[in-house]
């Protein structure tokens, strides 16, 4: 497994009048996550983008046990549960408060995209992602 | 079942630079079929919220088909498909173009908040779907 | 000159925990305005840009005089108030709630561009506001 | 005159179908840099808020001179240039992106509300950017 934790203060943007940060808000936060855990492991997503590889989102699941406020620090942990294969990847996302206390989690799916169309996990992804799964 | 179509024009903010919607802003196009569908069945959210109940979102989940584009007429059909019982209630939801394309559908759930505490489905809630779901 | 009313219902999604919708949404707002003022005149901003034309903004500016909130009915006014000469537009903008009262009024200006460089205001655009400004 | 930097990463999320950071989202980036610059002076916005003490936008202006994009670092550099007076406080912001490139500037005017009434600038503001305007 890999994982990558990345630190969001929550914007005043960010919250709604129950006071919490609105519920869609979390899709950039785990866009964030997911952004910084693959600079982490060496690949900007950026650069990927200028080679003409996208990754849409296939899918998106969140479950929410507590909210977020206002200028809460919040810590997003990403990870990659399996290896990916084929075209698609998956990623897990744990949202935890400064107190640690686990606010919500979720999951993304996504699909490999090369000039439009579906292609293989690029192999730099499989060699950065290798490590972590070999025992 | 009980259903109700939205219609949404995309705005340019809500594209991202792949050029489709961003996969966060359907959860704003949700609350928006939510918020109608509930207006149809002669439910105000806002004054639901003014006398103290609330419904915050338990889980969220979304299946992308294909992307919606800048300035698209989205219809957006919000449903309820079981008689909400004990204090949740759960939403579908299904996106088309104006083509008749379905681009994604999802869920969400919801609990009733009265005073901040878990409480039983308002009774106005369950007389005004009531119909909906007798034969 | 030039005016055009669009209609916006504020989503729970754009107020902030104030209670307020947030003050940097006014820009999508006024966006909405923009793009439905000109598809009034007979002009698609989206098919503009699809020959190559942008509109991007040049400045911003806005003036608060009370707030909007959750699901209040806004009137954006949007006008034209000088016939656009050169390569720039500037578009005004009032807010109103439903009982007529202004909430924000506020401008912007924009360059045309053609295949990313500075261009003479696009003809079609001239020949449509053109009736609007003659005695 | 007291000033702040912060910094933003730009997100997909902030960006537009033209590639760039849509013109409405340097409204949260500034309010990221004004809650900063609040708290590197020993200032917590969400506690002022706490003691009932709100700080709405009266006005807020911007001029874009560069786009920026997916994935930059922007550095927003928020000043104080006079000492607040009355029951109003003026925030200035300029963008750079890594190289240094003004990418935009503008301001923001704020009122001082407590309980929902305008109020003197609080004393502890006062005596925070006090040093800074005395020589």
């Amino acid at each position: 497994m890999y994982s990558c934790e990345t630190i969001i203060r929550v914007r005043y943007a960010e919250t709604d009048r129950m006071g919490y940060v609105y519920y869609g808000n979390y899709a950039a936060f785990y866009e964030s996550g997911r952004v910084e855990a693959l600079r982490a492991l060496g690949l900007s997503y950026r650069d990927m983008e200028d080679k003409g590889i996208m990754l849409p989102v296939l899918s998106f699941n969140i479950k929410y046990y507590k909210p977020a406020f206002f200028d809460d620090v919040l810590i997003i942990k990403t990870s990659v549960k399996e290896m990916p294969a084929g075209t698609r990847i998956h990623f897990h996302y744990e949202t935890r408060n400064e107190r640690g206390v686990m606010l919500n989690e979720g999951g993304t799916s996504h699909v490999f995209l090369q000039n439009g169309r579906p292609a293989a996990v690029p192999q730099e992804v499989i060699d950065k992602l290798q490590s972590f799964f070999t025992k």
